[in-house]
């Protein structure tokens, strides 16, 4: 068996998510699909680096999967894309050796969110903006988002009831730009890796930084005391893209 | 009766066009039913500037319609905005004196056309830019484009068949620029009108000249023999965006 990565973009307005799920269409179930055409009939199971959830975009999810024999990778680059449904891309294909894992090999993550700010919204950014028509001070968040970055214990920004027991986590850049032409807001954030919602809630705080509702230590104030009643609302899913995967091996290569 | 003048911006997926259709979703058709509702059920009747086909966007439609009342401006316009379906926008709503016309008035239209240069291309962009995953030589096009502006006659450019008689139009501005990051290609016209798919039998023979398949000169061509056999495909409508209209006692205003 030769194991292959590949770099998927989607939109996620049509998919219940990422993840394989009974009867519902998932970015998963639609890979799987596709393979398992490319590879005679013969099932193949595809691993995803992250899960994304109902209406989060992709640029940059990264995949894993094995197939029996030695392929072209332009041809099966060119092949996977076109057979997979419109709304998702196959960006690249590489071989890996056969301990790659897309989601346990050691990596960066890079989130982006977007927020409408235009008023009214702009209609064609309706499924990949969160419209947020109200007063934002980008300096105020641009100072507050600061307080992200580090190795903290996320616990205020994540659901409850998840079942992951380390909520210690580490971001390596959290940043806050406005583009005045379009009025859209892009938060960036670079990470070890992101609990469950963990990036919706930080948005939805600084949101509430940014609309003069909450102060600008209120990141401090709900790292410090782990408390999800203290943050923000959860922002909506889709403005929420996975932006950039990068691998530790991938990281040094550079170096 | 008072007369109301309002800038409209829609995504043009998922309607037949702008005119009123019999069941079809048209955009004249939803901005006459809340308008109407707006009205205390009294029908009112939209005229729009430009009548764009389906899968066109705009950001700066022009519509006029008359109500009884003289109605508190921004309270129109939030009823109006949050009242049409989601794929539709009031930018703007104002008073006009009662011989404004949105169609009538002389003023100048700017046509935006998005090509997806990206390979593959970005599946967020497909229902907003005709992807083009091919060579494009940018100079090439850059240079033919200019060959459009002036006053010319464009039955080279225009569906066959049209009823239109006077086919002679002014195009003051003829540009085309390329964004690195997003692979995105926007080509920019403006002009005193354009006739039916004029902007985008203009788009599918420069995509020709810029993939090298016709001659940087075939613009000329097409404009002398006026021989519509000689000019590129017709570039899909999801590209195609009315992004401004300025009414000639508008431009004047600021001199």
């Amino acid at each position: 068996m030769i194991r292959y990565k590949a770099i998927i973009s989607y939109d996620g307005t049509l998919f219940a998510g990422f993840q394989r799920q009974p009867s519902m269409r998932s970015v998963q179930g639609e890979l799987e699909k596709t393979l398992q055409r490319l590879n005679s009939g013969e099932q193949v199971q595809v691993h995803g680096a992250g899960r994304t959830d109902s209406g989060v975009h992709a640029y940059g999810q990264v995949i894993h999967f094995d197939l029996p024999q030695d392929r072209d990778l332009e041809k099966l680059r060119f092949a996977f894309d076109t057979q997979t449904p419109d709304d998702i891309d196959v960006v690249s294909v590489e071989k890996v050796s056969s301990d790659f894992h897309a989601r346990y090999n050691k990596h960066l993550k890079t989130y982006e969110f977007l927020v409408d700010n235009g008023r009214p919204k702009n209609p064609m950014m309706r499924h990949y903006a969160t419209p947020f028509p109200y007063e934002l001070d980008i300096e105020k968040m641009a100072e507050a988002i600061k307080d992200l970055v580090g190795e903290h214990d996320f616990t205020g920004f994540t659901a409850s009831g998840t079942s992951v027991v380390n909520k210690v986590r580490t971001i390596t850049r959290a940043e806050v730009s406005y583009d005045e032409k379009s009025h859209l807001i892009t938060f960036t954030f670079t990470g070890t890796g992101f609990l469950y919602k963990q990036v919706r809630n930080m948005v939805g705080t600084l949101l509430k930084i940014g609309n003069n509702r909450m102060p600008v230590s209120q990141i401090k104030t709900v790292l410090e005391t782990k408390d999800r009643q203290l943050a923000g609302p959860t922002a909506s899913g889709q403005g929420l893209y996975l932006r950039e995967i990068s691998y530790h091996d991938e990281m040094t290569k550079g170096d």
